[in-house]
């Protein structure tokens, strides 16, 4: 059954779940204790630790371990600006961060009291790729700014950030730079002068419950919360030593292999980039086709809904995930689609885990192609047929009533409609979903009609399209 | 190799390394995707909230795991006490509390910006065996008491707190009562109408990075720090699900055996309470010796350094732990003993995991008393025999010059020169050890002579003794 969601959680790694049996007769001991009990998982957490920071590239005594990779960067997030307060309470972030980031970032705009006027932040805009540009995310850095906050990669299209050189602009202006690191650690170290560096151990084949945060010497950092003696005083509570243990071996594990394991799956992703536009009609692949993570590929397809089509390829046999507004509880698209303006409906992405083999690609690029059709025929999706048909001309006025309709099928009426309006006429969808605002726009991109542009109405707003071809 | 510190962490309970292996397979999956391999995984978790929560005596959807007691417990009163800002700032708590709501209950206090004045707090305290008086406890709530927290039983001595009348109390002043049921929890659910609960795997044999927070409909709660989906929105961060099947399973067959083995364990401590006295000269046995945890035992020793005492057990096999001064990295005693006004030196705490035999108990009473032997001989502590000596008589003004030594070093010193010190007069000990303020008066108790006070001094204080045996 292969699952393909690794950027979400990867599969435990043989080498974790050795160290996790390895370890449990002796981690589950206080290792704050004077007694041989304790010297030797103090022994255990110590080794762990060592391993760990070689990894990432800093010192042991400069990394923590903490129960998750987002308490890793709400901890980072707050401890240093924090300890930057008097610099000033200004955050820079890309606009395509983790949500943990982004839910820090809000925290920390709304903190402070009457008389505080709790921090501000730039979102830096990304590309279609969703790239930023180093020198525009330099250009946001300010006298007051605490805190810059940049992945290492994104993970729901791939896309890698120029970590380096952002890191080196921050360095120059004197701002500490937290690299979220959660999906790019198991292939490497993070290149650059970095301040702090935030990570997820389960997102690399360790077990559940172990995160892990790097301050290089010199940061200045504040543990906020209440005081505790463990892990330097960065991360309350009883340190989860069997699985801190795994942690560390699986990342060792998994980095002895990275460089044949990522040639590889850049192989099996690539021949997913190129064929799946060949095999399915109106698929728009998203994310930096070169400076990519080895393992990951997002595409949308075009009038679909994607929780329907997760469960198809479920049923299928493959695990997928999707950043499309119908399988969000808020029923809008993924931020990171929003803020590189593509296409957002019927959206996929697979990440391929450690192992993952030709056949397994093969045969989900085999079953995709009828997956997407069936969906798209429930909806009464138009196909090439379809769309060749004079479908029923829109009253006159143009005006595309979708108001009360989810994705994707605002833009199905739409397609369905087209052929109705007069060349070089214009039509309005009226709708209320969020996706319409992302792919509308992107329908018109993919089909050589013209996007004007968008009004508000009375309820949801008007989307105006004009027919060129 | 007997290991006497449940107190501090539990060994893995045998189902709970079973259920950890079981769903190690199916664990390490998101279990809010939608494909199977997720479904799968919120039916492990969804099944652990239900077994936990029955054995705590809540609702499932009340209950939710963190990654530590300790964060269960600073979460709960950051999310009560914002959730009750109108109400009030003020919080109350027993003085024996575990650092974990100490140090909520400072952070509490220190929060607040220049506008804002911050928590205030009263801290109840408690008699000679470490108990406080619901009466007294009830006493302390005010208009403006946001939150009440009271231990069910204490981790240091065993006794337990008298939760149903203080819950009832708080009941009946409207105030939420928030429980550290940690050390308890093993043994029974907590009686009576409280508001929240915590506890942590780690000490009923569960793994370690798992607590669980519980929070009764119709209290007022707001989690803070930044927003996360999981867990209710109460905790963020991938939850463990491999830790949390360990945790609700070993804690379900913990509850099985737990009348038998609590009657069983109470037997084994009785005994250690009676023989230690008998066995080992000049030693105060505390806590409550009837309503206690059946397991923890504590006691302390004259004249003992705890540290070298630990270690001397430890040689011979046996881990416990240590509430005295030297053992703590502030050098000063545990705020327990402090609080109930005990002797702290030579402290040793004693906590029976399950399954403890006759044999270890009685093997640990037989190298003891060698033990605090050698222990008082490496310090040239008084024996009878020596205090029966004529010691060198002191100078003249009868002050002994203990300033700069560490505990047992004043009270050992004194013992030596009470002799000297005619009936009826007084002697006074400058010591700048902080454990010369609780051993000295406890010393006087157990010796049957009288402690006058304490005055200050130019450096440490002046500690006035008055020789009557």
């Amino acid at each position: 059954m292969p699952y393909f969601d690794a950027a979400s959680a990867a599969p435990l790694h043989p080498v974790a779940r050795e160290a996790l049996l390895a370890s449990l007769d002796e981690g589950w001991v206080d290792p704050a204790r004077l007694y041989r009990e304790g010297r030797r998982a103090r022994l255990l957490l110590d080794a762990a630790r060592e391993a760990a920071a070689e990894a990432v590239g800093c010192r042991p005594d400069e990394l923590v371990f903490t129960p998750s990779g987002t308490q890793a960067v709400h901890r980072a997030v707050a401890g240093a600006v924090a300890a930057r307060r008097r610099t000033g309470r200004h955050l820079v972030h890309s606009a395509v961060e983790h949500s943990s980031v982004l839910h820090a970032a809000e925290a920390h705009e709304a903190a402070g009291g009457s008389a505080d006027p709790g921090g501000t932040r730039t979102e830096v805009a990304v590309d279609r790729t969703g790239r930023v540009a180093a020198e525009e995310f330099a250009a946001a850095l300010r006298p007051d700014t605490a805190l810059a906050c940049l992945q290492s990669a994104n993970h729901e299209v791939g896309t890698e950030q120029p970590v380096p050189e952002v890191a080196e602009a921050c360095r120059e202006a004197g701002v500490p730079l937290l690299v979220d690191a959660a999906q790019s650690l198991a292939w490497g170290p993070v290149e650059g002068p970095w301040s702090l560096l935030a990570a997820s151990a389960h997102k690399w084949g360790g077990p559940p419950g172990v995160g892990l945060l790097a301050v290089r010497k010199g940061t200045r950092f504040s543990p906020q919360g209440p005081a505790d003696e463990r892990e330097s005083g960065r991360v309350p509570g009883f340190e989860n030593i069997p699985a801190i243990v795994a942690a560390a071996a699986s990342l060792r594990a998994v980095r002895a292999g990275a460089a044949d394991e990522a040639a590889r799956l850049r192989g099996l992703v690539d021949r997913v980039r190129t064929r799946v536009p060949e095999l399915v009609p109106d698929v728009e692949v998203v994310g930096d086709p070169v400076r990519r993570l080895p393992h990951l590929v997002t595409f949308s397809c075009l009038y679909v809904d994607g929780e329907t089509l997760l469960h198809e390829l479920d049923r299928e046999g493959f695990s997928v995930s999707s950043g499309s507004s119908c399988t969000s509880s808020t029923l809008t698209p993924s931020h990171v689609l929003r803020a590189m303006g593509v296409l957002s409906e019927g959206n996929v992405r697979v990440s391929l885990p450690v192992g993952t083999t030709d056949a397994d690609v093969d045969r989900f690029l085999e079953v995709l192609p009828g997956a997407v059709r069936r969906v798209r025929e429930q909806l009464g999706a138009p196909t090439d047929a379809l769309e060749a048909d004079a479908s029923p001309a829109p009253e006159p006025g143009l005006v595309l009533d979708a108001l009360g309709k989810r994705c994707p099928l605002p833009v199905i009426e739409l397609a369905k409609a087209i052929d109705g309006v007069p060349l070089g006429s214009t039509i309005t969808v009226l709708a209320d979903d969020e996706a319409a605002r992302l792919d509308i726009p992107a329908w018109c991109a993919m089909r050589g009609h013209e996007y004007v542009g968008e009004h508000a109405a009375e309820r949801g707003a008007g989307y105006v399209v004009r027919r060129v071809g």
